[in-house]
């Protein structure tokens, strides 16, 4: 039995997302064209709204309504102003801003220099990140990237092009992650973890 | 930092569809706004296009295109008219047409019996069924339903209902899936394995 052209086509969309397989890029499809609860036209009309509200940031990158752009984050008071956070992704700002640990300006690159999927320097947003920065206002660029060969390929060639600028540029801590121990940990992390050590606070100078 | 409104709104709606959690529906609106490679367009166009062309036999409950209703299982010719394959859902359909295990008919309950959550003999679709039966035409009902509790009982339900219609009513075979052994084998199953065990052909009659 052949499925409707049109419902191979919706599953061939689903399976293009993230996260979503063939197998399971059928079973949303089947739910959606269920008619049940009214998911279908609930989808479209998301989406469509979506389309005409939402936008990247022409700053930072990251996602805000059509009407506010730049986006709170780049435009809002109460922020430090020395600070520019380094990330990937839109969605890295989303997970720095609820961990409450940071409190001053984004710049998304909107992914991270890969050149075995042709990724080079033209493709990120590398050149309005250099442009920003000269611009002199940031003291201190965080680079929040991955810990994998691209993220640290992309720090490097970050670094390499900010030589000479003055301003200092620091990289977020490697280590074990909260709630993990040796146990759970691979070589790689654990050398970078006893590298980075860091002193306890209240630890008898003498013992150290 | 909130996130644009009709973000959010997109976020929830996609929390929505089965197997994606919100941290899932996060990432995948994410994905959607980027715009990149048109995925949001590509998108609202294949549910679109869905909508207006996707629709349930009107028979059988699967799948069809809306100018092919009742289906092609409904309405195609080479199947055995006298079997009757009842399902809980139609992506149970294409489950048992890829099995290439059956070519009758099909009846999907779109559904099963499940007190708990209110879903009684009304809410699903067993009248058309009993109809269906006693037009006649049909000399054995397979029930291919779940194994689980909510399953059993809208088996016996259906069992209760079809009683006196002499219509022979059988249920899949319960046991060890292929590439399984006892080793991975819940007690349940394997009892009702062992209660159902087969014959093996070639066998020596004096050995059983």
């Amino acid at each position: 039995m052949g499925v409707p052209a049109a419902f191979e086509r919706l599953m061939l969309c689903l399976a293009r997302l993230p996260g979503v397989g063939r197998r399971s890029a059928e079973r949303i499809a089947l739910r959606l064209v269920r008619g049940r609860d009214a998911l279908l036209d609930d989808m479209i009309g998301a989406l469509s709204e979506a389309r005409a509200l939402v936008c990247s940031c022409s700053l930072c990158g990251s996602i805000t309504d059509r009407d506010r752009n730049p986006c709170e984050l780049c435009s809002g008071a109460g922020r430090d102003e020395g600070l520019l956070c380094v990330v990937e992704e839109p969605g890295d700002i989303l997970l720095i801003e609820r961990s409450g640990g940071f409190k001053g300006r984004y710049h998304a690159l909107m992914g991270k220099l890969s050149p075995g999927r042709g990724n080079g320097p033209d493709e990120i947003r590398i050149d309005s990140l250099l442009k920003r920065v000269s611009g002199g206002s940031f003291r201190e660029v965080i680079l929040a990237l991955s810990t994998d060969v691209e993220g640290d390929a992309t720090a490097s060639y970050i670094v390499h092009r900010l030589s000479g600028s003055g301003v200092r540029i620091s990289r977020l801590a490697f280590g074990l992650p909260a709630g993990s121990g040796i146990a759970y940990s691979d070589p790689v992390t654990l050398a970078r973890a006893i590298r980075g050590r860091t002193d306890e606070e209240g630890a008898d100078a003498a013992g150290r």
